[in-house]
């Protein structure tokens, strides 16, 4: 990731210069006592590296992101945080933006109430596990007066994919939204195939490294922002 | 823990030379479906740092770990595991064994049946989460007939540390037990505060770097197999 930002700021590309950009990343960790916790095997390649493009090419970029292991890249804003909530909360503090690229995973479900001590394993059995549903944050991003112009979803999917994230791009209100099939082994890896679903249809990309799925990415946002000056 | 390693190494100390260990470490990560888990927050540096400091000694030593992100020790062989029942698998097929400390914190439950695909979420509201019970990992292997001569278990607890702890050694059948308090925040720090509960009685140990709490303790071991050359 590290080389890739290099190499992307040798490019000098100033082509989203002004332009503020969220990007969420890594999962989100749910706690259901002090010690124990929900979660997902986000590894946060994707988004860090879709961070690090955007900022090669001149973007003021905010990079939200759940626990991972990655170092910041070059020039970006990186706010840590843990649970869904939060993450929602930084993205709506973090506004004004122009663009938004919603990589993390976040957890759909978080313990209805998380309990104050360690939950003790007792002769009852397992404890029931009540969940409540999470925010939705690209959906409620997408519905903010102040709303991102151009707002791009994930969809990590492990059945129908293209059919679900054609469904999840209406659903959410986004204006792209980027497929990946995660039966593939994608969590974690570091080449990824995806397809680009816009209002006007499907694109299936090569497989590529992630950082090579962030430049083909930042360059179309570019792109938009180039064909529209304000 | 390198550095620790090295120091420890430099000690040129063989008094658990011709033992074998297992050191078990980290969390476990119990998948609900093919993106989501159930884990814990145990970073797996105290049992990382054991399996240094009994390798120091001379011991050859086995360490069973969860997902984490630490180096494995020098001389050390490390077998990386995901589930509480491949990490007791893995333990079974590494005996016989004189010595075992059990660190890793062992996710008590796990979803009755992983799905196959992504859980959707509907408008039905959150999955029902169905838990049952994993294999308790301290207490199998002190049942076993070829049960380590030495079993040193750990408990994390929230709540009436002593009390939980004492009450554990018993329920488990191990030899001693490491008590911490995770209200400490002792999750992923690099410092801990113990107490080693034995068939004797109580020793709270000062508070103290975990590679200081692994030195001790290991010394501890050494010093039950020197005073009974086999």
């Amino acid at each position: 990731v590290i080389r890739d930002a290099i190499l992307e700021a040798l490019a000098s590309d100033h082509s989203l210069a002004g332009r503020h950009a969220l990007v969420t990343a890594g999962p989100t960790v749910e706690p259901l006592d002090p010690v124990r916790f929900l979660s997902n095997h986000s590894s946060g390649k994707q988004g860090y590296a879709i961070a690090a493009a955007l900022a090669a090419r001149g973007a003021k970029v905010t990079l939200i992101s759940g626990p991972v292991t990655l170092s910041v890249p070059a020039g970006v804003v990186c706010v840590k945080v843990q649970t869904a909530r939060e993450m929602l909360g930084v993205c709506e503090a973090a506004l004004p933006a122009e663009i938004a690229v919603c990589t993390a995973a976040v957890s759909d479900w978080r313990a209805k109430a998380a309990a104050q001590g360690k939950i003790k394993k007792t002769s009852e059995g397992p404890p029931v596990l009540e969940l409540v549903e999470n925010p939705d944050i690209l959906a409620t991003l997408c519905r903010l007066a102040n709303r991102p112009k151009l707002i791009v979803g994930f969809a990590a999917e492990t059945d129908d994919v293209l059919d679900n994230a054609v469904a999840k791009r209406q659903r959410k209100g986004c204006d792209w939204l980027v497929a990946n099939d995660v039966r593939r082994g994608v969590f974690g890896a570091d080449r990824n195939l995806v397809s680009l679903i816009t209002e006007t249809g499907i694109e299936t990309w090569p497989e590529m490294d992630k950082s090579q799925v962030a430049g083909k990415l930042a360059q179309r946002i570019s792109d938009v922002f180039v064909s529209s000056i304000p």
